[in-house]
């Protein structure tokens, strides 16, 4: 059986830029994605449930899978360890189901390392375009105030360079659009709709 | 002033596809794409006008472009030239609107060796998608028939090769979904967003 596979779509961008709230919003508007189940260490809470909130690991099995490099990424915040496991992206991508992960900076740039087929999008906050319509409208605002805002415009830059899609959070339904775009136009892309006509005609020529 | 460019995308395909309907489809629903306009040295006919329906020039005229090489393709039908004059296309993108060209399958392949960076978009016959699914549960045809369809879809997919994005025109409005969703991604890209921002910084550095 020849299927479409998944992609991993891992949204991102500075704190405080409104990752989570387009998420929230985008999953009320699309089923198709599942979105991704991290792992922790911590204890499971009431109403919790197992592979739905998180997957629950001990310390000792997750620290057995960084070793076995089984996690797309982690982190430990507060003295428990959270983290992406591969085998569930995995899974889920060869079942068809796209996978979506929303993720601090840090998280995207493992993630990239690990898993470097999944699409990268970074959530940028409007202050950038609201710069750049300031800088083009110069002439209102002290020497400092723009300089400062120029070494941020920097750095926040450069953090795009890892990403493949860039999207401004002027507006979160315009977000949600966008990265619904993305998701759409991911599966048309040549490669990936040749690679599976291909596989059909080996299939068959064998 | 510094404004986002436009994008130059291509919709080509096998004839009979259903280009045309898609274009007619997309053009009802999205007000701002600019179809672009060809040049031919047929006469002009009546209810027709100068840079709608085409720019009429001379033999003469059409002639030295193809000799300047100011047309990004080009063709001679029963005695006319037909092309697409690579300035309006340079202008119109400039003036940071996105162009639209819907064209047989050897255009598009001049259109993409005058202008690489354009965007381009196979509109595939539902045909090699229905002949994946009966190879898959095949054993319903005789070898004849599946020898043939596989050989259309051998040549089908060397042409996909030189496209960006493979739309299945299965369904009208699926496919004008997914050419939006393409041109809206598009916008989205890194390298696009990420140069807008880098001639702000550069400005203000000056």
């Amino acid at each position: 059986m020849i299927e479409e596979k998944g992609i991993l779509f891992v949204l991102s961008g500075p704190s405080g830029v409104g990752k989570g709230t387009v998420r929230k919003a985008l999953f009320k508007k699309d089923t198709d994605l599942q979105y991704s189940i991290s792992m922790t260490t911590r204890d499971k809470r009431a109403g919790e449930k197992e592979a739905v909130d998180y997957f629950y690991r001990t310390r000792e099995k997750f620290e057995q899978m960084i070793r076995d490099n089984q996690l797309l990424e982690y982190a430990e915040y507060v003295g428990n360890y959270y983290g992406t496991p591969r085998y569930y992206v995995e899974e889920t991508l060869a079942a068809g189901k796209d996978v979506f992960l929303e993720i601090e900076v840090q998280g995207a740039l493992q993630v990239k390392e690990n898993f470097p087929e999944g699409v990268f999008v970074f959530l940028s906050p409007p202050s950038l375009e609201e710069l750049k319509n300031r800088i083009v409208k110069r002439g209102t605002e002290s020497d400092d105030l723009v300089a400062n805002r120029l070494h941020a415009a920097k750095e926040e830059i450069e953090l795009m360079d890892a990403y493949d899609y860039v999207v401004v959070n002027d507006n979160v339904n315009k977000a949600v659009d966008k990265v619904q775009a993305i998701v759409k136009s991911e599966h048309c892309k040549r490669e990936r709709v040749a690679i599976q006509y291909k596989k059909v005609l080996e299939v068959e020529e064998k």
